[in-house]
């Protein structure tokens, strides 16, 4: 394919003089701009965006780190940062990273290599000492509660919603309450734990170590948390699953072990996925297009911002 | 930010000669190595990858149309192509359309300006005279039956499986048949449509306008189609539905209108998604996440291919 020094060469011009009637530079001879033309066109010349972005500084694309696109949670999170960023012309890069460090740090390589203007993370296990690091080379947003950091950020309130969704269930009577999370060690799934202890603490109940259940994320996983639960000598009555598809999953599977939600077990799922509106399932709302589009613009913006997003409890037939 | 003109500077050489020793270039001589080494570290220079990309005329991105990503379906597949592209190193760009041809577009402009080094199409709105014409640019990968083309492609027999699926419901004795689909004038859904009128034509069935269901993709089209259905002087007695999303939708809702699936209405949803086994939702197994990687390969291998993947009727408990 033909490259500037083709059409430097076919118009008989230096590049430099090519370059400027590129960027419609003044000064430049009449004819000698029509000869540049015409060896465009003979030559069949395209330029190269990568040039455009060399000259500009920028790129119109934006890096999403998740570990994962196959979960609702993240795939409406991504539609919702997508939306925006179609409305303000730019396009995403996907640096999905399956929880790996290694390719977390990839994705902050390339802010400094500037593939991307900004990077929004939605979930990460790298730590924030590093991600900060990269601040310098561009803007980097996080989807989670950052107080500690200089960086902009969106959260929710994990342990107040969390805390919430626990005293619901136990308005409704019940004292041996689970509940399940996907990475014990993830920032918000520390803060749902944290939550459940403390509000163990105030009710004074005692603390079950089986009733954490891990690695929770599909509808598969909590057809195994009923696998579980009905092997145990003393059953909880209530779960507070990581999301509706895991509450999904508890509430199919329950018949096979002749238990009737919510009668035998009640279940609250997270997120208020079209899957809880049709199942009527007891869920907790997260806006996630709406924090997609937050973050969108967080990550385009020139100043730091911080913006908590708050949940609702949708009461439906669960519990 | 420092660039190569600044190094430049304070190595006291010439443009190309920092050029030279950035790419390792022989024939440089050791002291101009050292001071240029020197320099960069002095002056904080970082090499732009829009640079790299443009010597290179690489970008190791490769890009995907897709209607919308928040579709299990959509979802899916890509997490295929990503899991493929991070093997080789590539990252993926995302042209989420909205079936927007303008968008689509802009797409196949992005491959010819070199954004991206391959386009692989999802899903799409626009001519496949027009796809064609980007071809010059770079490899791009359909997810259909590409056969009038001179594009690689990747593909399901729409038309075969559909059918076998409508024979399993006239084996289980069903006559009164309706079907829903997303977009009627799609490349899928149109073979869908060709099948259900051949299968009517070969079983001597009437055709109901009424039993085909547009514009169906999520839980709540499912709950839509009952609502419609329940209005009905002659009702179908089974629905193919477009997606296991779909299905779950009629199901769920089946109670509010006393119609016991499947003795009242027989369901078949389609590729059978996590959702669909966790409900033992009959359905027609489609490996996205195979796909996926088949296109990522077609996309940066060298020469063009054509698979065609094939599906599997799950049976289960909705016929």
């Amino acid at each position: 394919m033909a490259n500037i020094h083709d059409v430097s060469k076919a118009a008989g011009v230096s590049v430099s003089t090519v370059s400027r009637v590129l960027n419609n530079h003044p000064y430049v001879k009449k004819e000698k701009v029509e000869a540049v033309k015409k060896a465009i066109i003979e030559t069949g010349y395209i330029p190269n965006i990568n040039a455009v972005n060399l000259k500009k500084g920028k790129t119109h694309l934006i890096g999403i780190v998740l570990p994962f696109l196959d979960v609702p949670y993240f795939s409406q999170l991504v539609q919702g940062i997508s939306q925006a960023a179609s409305v303000h012309q730019y396009k995403l890069v996907l640096y999905q990273t399956g929880y790996d460090e290694h390719q977390e740090k990839e994705a902050l390589e390339m802010l400094k290599l500037k593939q991307i203007d900004s990077l929004i993370i939605c979930s990460r296990k790298i730590s924030l000492e590093t991600v900060e690091h990269y601040q310098q080379y561009g803007s980097i947003v996080l989807f989670e509660n950052g107080e500690d950091t200089p960086l902009s950020y969106t959260f929710i309130d994990h342990y107040a919603c969390f805390m919430r969704a626990l005293e619901y269930l136990y308005e409704h009577g019940h004292r041996k309450i689970g509940f399940s999370v996907n990475r014990l060690e993830g920032a918000n799934s520390s803060q749902r734990e944290r939550a459940y202890r403390d509000f163990l603490k105030l009710k004074g109940l005692p603390f079950h170590k089986d009733y954490i259940f891990k690695k929770c994320l599909n509808i598969e996983d909590g057809e195994r948390i009923l696998r579980e639960i009905a092997a145990f000598q003393e059953r909880p009555t209530a779960i507070l699953a990581t999301s509706d598809q895991v509450a999904a999953g508890i509430i199919t599977s329950s018949s096979n072990y002749e238990l009737k939600v919510p009668r035998d077990l009640a279940v609250i799922g997270f997120d208020d996925q079209p899957i809880a509106r049709a199942m009527q399932i007891t869920s907790v709302n997260i806006p996630l297009y709406s924090i997609g589009q937050i973050l969108f613009e967080q990550a385009i913006a020139v100043e730091i911002s911080h913006k908590e997003v708050s949940t609702e409890l949708m009461e439906r037939s669960t519990v």
